[in-house]
């Protein structure tokens, strides 16, 4: 198999990753739930974990680093804890459907009042649009960092600093980003960064989390047992308790702190410039194939490892089942869980085919995959 | 280490959980979210598992067996999730903070009345309580299926017949004795119940979910990306989209699915009577040490392998260290996030020293317990 699905999840894990899932299962208890060698090995690794990712994001404060499923459950978390009744919210068209749905179930269930900074034919934003929509009741700027379909990415930084002028909270979805693009919370005034662990991240499913800067409030989506604070009638109040409640993912945990080890052994630009190598060997390799139709904006590779495209008018499942049934590669068809992006790119029928690389694709891949869009448009036209 | 904090997390799990872990690591796409090779059998997987699961809870459709990432999750979402404003729900004394936060939070929220059935010195409830609690306005009886202080266990389907005599709603928590206690959910009346894979499951942590019966009806916790009917703004209505928002714990839930495989092949009376085996040799040497006192309801071995303890007046915490230092057994002191039951117990300030034992553990590690808590004993009266 050509695995190009690499935006949906890593197939292929670094060995250090699975082995620390492995040994995990045959050694670790339950953290913060007894004090003998099993649950406080659970726990040093939590809190070497956190530590860690607090440093690979840029938060400054390891026990505000949450861990939660999946970057879904963080958002939900994030969006649900923070945003009232009565706030305004600014998202973009780029969202997934893991930040829209959560805002649209608020706007039902809490009158909040929702913006979207709108994209053009290439999926790009107008910064002065955040500016443009901020109001009086404006509470927090919620968005990807990211797209998932066309991979354009936004400007943290700018973001940030409008966010900052109108002092509304900044909420990042990166989980399109996080592992494989350099991001710093605190000098880009992100408020609260969300994640997810099997993406660019190269760790197991069941991991992700959320990291709360400064003096943010979170009130917790789920409450229960800590192993802390017992006779407390409500959650306790301190990070990262706060939002964990329940036995935490540990052997998950184990295989996303060996894959954070993994990224800073690597070094995050390296992995960065070998997946953008290979989606640019990819995109310019199909390009200018005849009925071939790319999407996004990419007059910059500041972006994703992503390369979505059209063969003429052919449904994009279509072609997406003749690459897997023909060529035995692995790519993603369909709406991709991003709605408004498809109506930006006039795609909502067809939907788009999806390429997407990782740090273990090598270059035969992606040339295999241009090989293959090549001779499948070439069907197509004759 | 002798490990006896199986009711914490099963810390040995059965060889073919962790092989199939590592194998999942290293081949699994994202379930629902493409249609290669990679991303269907991660589809397959999942409802295999489904089918597995429903097997052994008795659940009569697959497609609701509902994945979160452990039972305080689960929990969370089947409480959130059926209790409206202005319903009553009747508990008992013997539940998880698990239970009682999210009760606690609906009686602040959304003025849900709350009634807990009491237990006496030993533990025990009077299943009459159930019935003379029951109101106009009551919606649920939700209670745990065993306590995870004392180990005694309720009877399900005496609950169930009042809960389907009055029209209640029957939750049930299961995180003490799924996997190696018979469930029924069908026969027993039981309406949702919540389980948790790392515990007697033996599976991974991260793992773990809800069995939804008949028609009901739970309005979800979390909302995302479900990789269907994505123009859709809510969530998809329909099981287990409407509870499963985001990329599930797919790594994990292969370790659940050949735990799942392990409990039928070995047989759930096997393991329960091995369990129990453990717990009645251990009970019987500890019982009549004088300075010892046991916890809960022994004149049955219709319980949990879980027997609880103290010494004299001595904390429960000073001989777990003791335990732990000088005879490198892994036992739990504390409150165990029960604080309704250290309440009938007299416990709250002791708290109690808990052994739980697992498949794995050996009658000797049962025997070393016994003469550890022998030799701490006499010490504590010397």
């Amino acid at each position: 198999m050509i695995y190009l699905d690499n935006a949906a999840t890593t197939m292929i894990k670094p060995p250090c990753v699975v082995q620390a899932v492995t040994e995990a299962l045959t050694s670790l208890g339950n953290a913060s739930r007894g004090a003998h060698g099993g649950a406080l090995d659970a726990n040093r690794l939590l809190y070497r974990t956190r530590g860690k990712l607090a440093g690979l994001f840029g938060c400054p404060r390891p026990e505000r680093v949450i861990f939660t499923g999946n970057s879904t459950e963080a958002l939900n978390v994030a969006i649900n804890g923070t945003i009232r009744s009565g706030d305004h919210v600014i998202a973009t068209a780029l969202e997934h459907n893991s930040v829209l749905r959560p805002l649209y179930r608020l706007r039902a269930q809490r009158g909040v009042e929702l913006d979207f900074v709108p994209a053009d034919w290439a999926g790009r934003v107008d910064y002065s649009d955040f500016e443009r929509l901020v109001r009086p009741n404006t509470r927090a700027v919620i968005c990807t960092h990211a797209s998932n379909l066309t991979g354009n990415r936004l400007d943290v930084a700018r973001i940030g600093e409008i966010a900052a002028a109108h002092g509304l909270l900044f909420i990042l979805d990166a989980s399109q980003t996080a592992g494989a693009t350099p991001i710093d919370m605190a000098r880009d005034g992100v408020s609260i960064l969300c994640f997810t662990g099997h993406k660019a991240m190269m760790g197991p499913q069941g991991t992700g989390g959320l990291c709360v800067g400064g003096d943010v409030d979170i009130e917790p989506l789920k409450v229960g047992g800590t192993g802390v604070q017992s006779y407390l009638e409500e959650q306790p109040g301190e990070y990262p308790t706060r939002l964990e409640a329940g036995t935490l993912n540990g052997h998950g945990i184990a295989g996303l702190s060996a894959a954070a080890d993994f990224i800073e052994r690597t070094g995050i630009d390296a992995i960065h410039d070998r997946e953008i190598g290979l989606a640019r060997r990819f995109y310019e390799a199909v390009a200018d194939v005849p009925g071939v139709r790319v999407y996004g904006d990419f007059s910059t590779w500041e972006r994703c490892p992503i390369v979505a495209l059209n063969l003429s008018d052919v449904d994009s499942a279509l072609v997406c089942d003749a690459l897997w049934r023909d060529y035995g590669i692995a790519a993603r068809a369909g709406a991709h869980c991003a709605p408004l992006m498809h109506r930006a790119l006039g795609t909502e029928a067809q939907g788009a085919v999806r390429f997407s690389f990782g740090y273990f694709n090598r270059a035969d891949d992606a040339d295999a995959a241009s090989r293959a869009v090549r001779e499948i448009a070439a069907g197509v036209r004759s």
